[in-house]
C-alpha cells in the first residue's frame, strides 16, 4: 500500500475531504471531479489522478458519491479515529495551539503537556496538568501517545525528539527551526513561519515587481 | 529571473542561510558543498544544483566563501532588507506570533495590527494600537505594507485578502483554512496545521505499523 506519495497530494486530500463535509452539510448526494476541482482550485483531470492512486472511485458520467468517497478520504488520511497528541512546549505557540478548536474536532486530542519552565509545571490547563520533561516517557507509555507537537526552543528539540520517539512516538508536528534527526519511519512535519515568510519575500523579489 | 524554482529549492536556500550564519558566526571563512549538504540533510550534487539556479558559485576544490554565498543568499531570498508586515487578526494565533522573535530579527517588521473585535480595538501590542478593519486600506497605503499576516476565521479572510491585495500588499501569510483567490503575482503560503497533522496521520497509517 505505500508507493510514494507526494506531498502535494496528501494536502489535496485533505481538501477534498473539507469539500466533501461541506458539500454533506449542504445536502449533496453526488459531486462531479469538476465540482471538485472548483473548490480545491485544481483540475478535474487533476482530482481523478489524486483519487486513482487508492483505488477507484465514482462512476463515468454520474460523478461521486458524497458520504461514500469522505468515508474513504477519512480512511485514507487515517482522520476516522482519535490521536492521543501531547503537546511538549508550553509558551505562547503551545498555548495558542492548545486552545486551536480544530485540533479535536478532526480527532487530535490532547492527552498531555509538557514544559521544563518549574513556574509552568503544575499549572492546569482545561483538564489538564502541565508536566516536567521527565514526565515524558511514562506519559507517553501510559496515555498511548501517538502524536508530539514540539514547540520547544531548537536547543531542546532533537533531545525531546529522540526520546519521545524511543518512547512509542509515531510522528511529530515540529515548530522548531531545525531539522529533526528522527528514524526513516517516523514522519515529520515542520511548521517553520520564518521560512514560509522567506517563500514570499523570494517570490516578490524574483517577481521584481518593485512598486 | 523568474524561472520557475520549486517550493522545495526555496526551503533549502532558507536551511543553507541557516547554516552559512552558523558557520560566519563559528568563524569559518569556506564551506564546501558536503559541510552544507551535511547540515540540511541533503546531498552535495542537490546543493549545487540548487544554487546552479541563480548564477554560478564557489571554486572547485575550494568551496565557497561563507561571507559572499551568505550575502548573495539574502538578496535571493529578499532578506537584505527589511519587510513591513501587517498582521490582520489579534486573537490567540495572532498574538503569538506578536511575540514570535524571529520574524523581527530576519527583517520583518510588524507595522500594524487590526482586530475586528470592538473589545480588542485601541489596545496597545508593544509600540502598536490595535486597528479596525476600516483602517486596512489606510494603514496598507500610509505606512507602505507589503505583506500581510492574515489570522482571521475562514469567513472573513477571503475578504481581507480581496482588500489588502487591492490597497497594494503584496504577499499573505495565509492561517485562515482556506484557499485564497487572489491574482497570480500575489504569493499566498498557507499555514494549515490541521492538514499538517493529517499529513502525519496519513503517513502512519499508510505505513500501517500499527502497534
Amino acid at each position: 500500500m505505500t508507493r510514494r506519495i507526494p506531498a502535494s497530494t496528501i494536502r489535496r486530500l485533505s481538501h477534498y475531504l473539507r469539500s466533501l463535509e461541506d458539500l454533506g452539510r449542504e445536502g449533496g448526494e453526488t459531486v462531479s471531479s469538476e465540482e471538485l476541482a472548483n473548490r480545491g482550485q485544481t483540475t478535474a483531470a487533476q482530482v481523478r489522478k489524486d483519487l486513482s492512486h487508492f483505488g477507484s472511485f465514482g462512476k463515468r458520467g454520474l460523478g461521486y458519491r458524497i458520504d461514500e468517497l469522505r468515508e474513504r478520504l477519512r480512511q485514507i488520511l487515517g482522520v476516522d479515529r482519535v490521536w492521543k497528541v501531547a503537546l511538549v512546549g508550553a509558551g505562547r505557540i503551545g498555548s495558542a495551539l492548545f486552545e486551536y478548536p480544530a485540533f479535536e474536532s478532526r480527532g487530535y486530542e490532547c492527552v498531555a503537556i509538557v514544559d521544563s519552565d518549574p513556574q509552568k509545571i503544575g499549572a492546569r490547563w482545561g483538564e489538564l496538568t502541565v508536566q516536567g520533561p521527565d514526565e515524558i516517557e511514562r506519559l507517553v507509555a501510559e496515555l498511548g501517545v501517538e502524536l508530539v507537537i514540539l514547540a520547544v526552543p531548537a536547543q531542546a528539540a532533537q533531545d525531546i525528539a529522540t526520546r519521545v520517539v524511543r518512547a512509542g512516538v509515531k510522528g511529530i508536528l515540529n515548530f522548531a527551526p531545525i531539522r529533526l534527526k528522527v528514524p526513516p519511519t517516523v514522519p515529520v512535519e515542520d511548521v517553520n513561519l520564518v521560512m514560509q515568510l522567506e517563500a514570499l519575500s523570494f517570490a516578490i523579489t524574483q517577481h521584481g515587481s518593485g512598486a
